[in-house]
């Protein structure tokens, strides 16, 4: 299938979300893609797997990385989209082919932007962390990721969200000693020694940095918890899942420690964890595209790839087209005057800051 | 195969342990069993499936039931028996062929007892309730169980073991909601609602009431918990499995007050619930069975049969040969000695108090 990259951005918009691309099957949507940005001259097209790289090399004082990743969950009988006149509906509408549409509609019109440009529509972010393109880039190719700044138009109903908060997940195990319940004297019960444990978590007061003039809000919550071996059995095992979000000014290694203290005398394991982005808005570029676009900024709790531009010492923020809360859901849709008016203020700030 | 019931106790019990009759394969026991008691004229054999019933009608004032299950728990490389000149060891010699084997003997032996005593061989012990002999023949034909006293013959390493406290397992769930644990002021966690219950828990301190001179000594455990969803997900549902062990001086409805009250306020189910006995030693029959013993009661803190008893007004002691710490175990062995004592005491007191 051909894009018209000369449409506007909402029929640039429907014909992306009839592109079907479910993780994993990105193929066809990275050709179609790749064969309407590579004609174009002011563009230099890159692909690796189905991840779209397109560079603009005006020797600009600056560059700006635009991202978007071209991978949807999977149908929920919700495509082929359908225009109400106000939303655009269909899977993918929301997250996020209303910003991969802003995107190939400013790579094909703003020929000569103000700053360079780098455009990356790339593959595998719903899914395995091993399947994501940006990760791939950022891991084998990160000159080609080099910028002052980074925008991820991820649904952001069109405001700025800064940062991202980091998250660990530990396990806290409790031991005992197995008795027959009748006899549990006799024994030691590890589902009891868990209690402390659930105490902390509920006197638990959360942090709330500001940073940058954006105030985070820490969590930490038992997301899973299990012991027991029989009805009549005392546990000798009890382990609590946590989940902790930190603000972006802690590192992984503070967090850690953090949390090793707050369970000091427990037995403490690291099941995963990801560093949080720091909002960066006393960067030049940054600062004059949050004016560009009205000057509203939200911290981002959630942990998106915008850190993977953070660990790469590029700031970098969410901005983009349709309400975060939609995404993954079956309703999902974008309306039709965000996507006109991210477009409209992107290119308005590619061009010089008009 | 054919028991040879005029051996002596020990080989009798060789014999039983060798006739592998794990729960649900009683068949061949219990044809031995009913061969061997059939012929003799004293007795009349009644068999249900694979439970066997053997009764003296003399016209005594007073009947006393002794029962023992005769299947055993899966082999464990454990067969066939051995003697080491001090213990008989095997599958199932502790739990219980000793006592069988003692059962036996008696039937055989003692021709005229100066009390009618009913004999009880029954088949599914040692898994689900529903295929418990005792609980079948309990349920559809008491008549045949109508005592003025009970004694079962589960190791009690030659004590008598007076009673038996009651279960109940009672599941305590706590409801919250879900919500990403990124932004998880938007829910509510359920495991964290669960620290209270936990709380409860290791607050608690037993009830030892003394009843007929025995101290018992409640339990009240955790002996399992679950909740949550995914590792980024505030858990909506937490489940804390509950086992409260119970003096029989306490009912299950009085029981099940008790677990409510505890938990006010939390969604509170019963999972199962088996009363307890009281150990009934002011009746005649059994002070002087206790007195014939050498007068050593304890309290039996772990439920057993002899709840059935209590329920069709029986009162019931467990006395037995074999440490019940080896029950279950593939090392169960149980001492000749006590064996012989066993038969020698109960012989005595079935003679008359000699």
């Amino acid at each position: 299938m051909d894009l018209d990259l000369t449409a506007d951005v909402v029929s640039v918009c429907s014909q992306l979300v009839d592109l079907e691309s479910v993780s994993r099957n990105e193929r066809a949507i990275a050709d179609a893609v790749e064969s309407a940005l590579a004609p174009l001259p002011h563009l230099d097209v890159v692909r690796r797997g189905d991840t779209v790289v397109a560079t603009t090399d005006l020797g600009r004082g600056e560059r700006v990385v635009i991202a978007g990743h071209l991978d949807t969950v999977p149908l929920n009988d919700n495509l082929p989209s359908r225009n109400d006149g106000t939303n655009l509906h269909g899977l993918g509408a929301c997250d996020m082919k209303g910003g991969d549409a802003v995107i190939l509609r400013l790579a094909a019109s703003v020929a000569e932007p103000a700053r360079d440009v780098t455009y990356v529509l790339y593959e595998g972010e719903e899914i395995e962390s091993e399947f994501n393109g940006l990760g791939h880039l950022a891991a084998e190719q990160p000159a080609l990721l080099r910028a002052d700044f980074a925008i991820l138009m991820e649904p952001s109903d069109g405001v700025v969200e800064a940062g991202c908060q980091g998250t660990m997940r530990i396990e806290v195990t409790t031991h005992g000693e197995r008795a027959h319940s009748a006899r549990a004297w006799r024994g030691v019960n590890a589902i009891h020694r868990a209690a402390p444990v659930l105490e902390r978590l509920t006197a638990y007061q959360p942090r709330k940095p500001v940073i940058d003039g954006l105030t985070y809000h820490e969590g930490l919550n038992a997301v899973g918890i299990s012991g027991g071996v029989a009805g009549n059995v005392l546990p000798d095992l009890c382990t609590v899942s946590i989940n902790y979000r930190f603000a972006p000014d802690r590192g992984e290694a503070e967090a850690e420690a953090y949390l090793r203290d707050l369970f000091d005398g427990y037995d403490v394991e690291v099941a995963d964890s990801a560093p949080g982005a720091l909002p960066g808005l006393d960067r030049p570029a940054a600062k004059e595209f949050v004016e560009a676009v009205g000057g509203v900024v939200n911290p981002k709790f959630g942990w998106t790839d915008v850190s993977r531009f953070s660990a790469l010492g590029v700031p970098a923020v969410n901005f983009g087209p349709g309400d975060p809360m939609l995404a993954h859901k079956q309703e999902e849709y974008v309306p039709l005057e965000q996507l006109r008016e991210c477009e409209r203020v992107l290119s308005s700030w590619l061009g010089g800051g008009r």
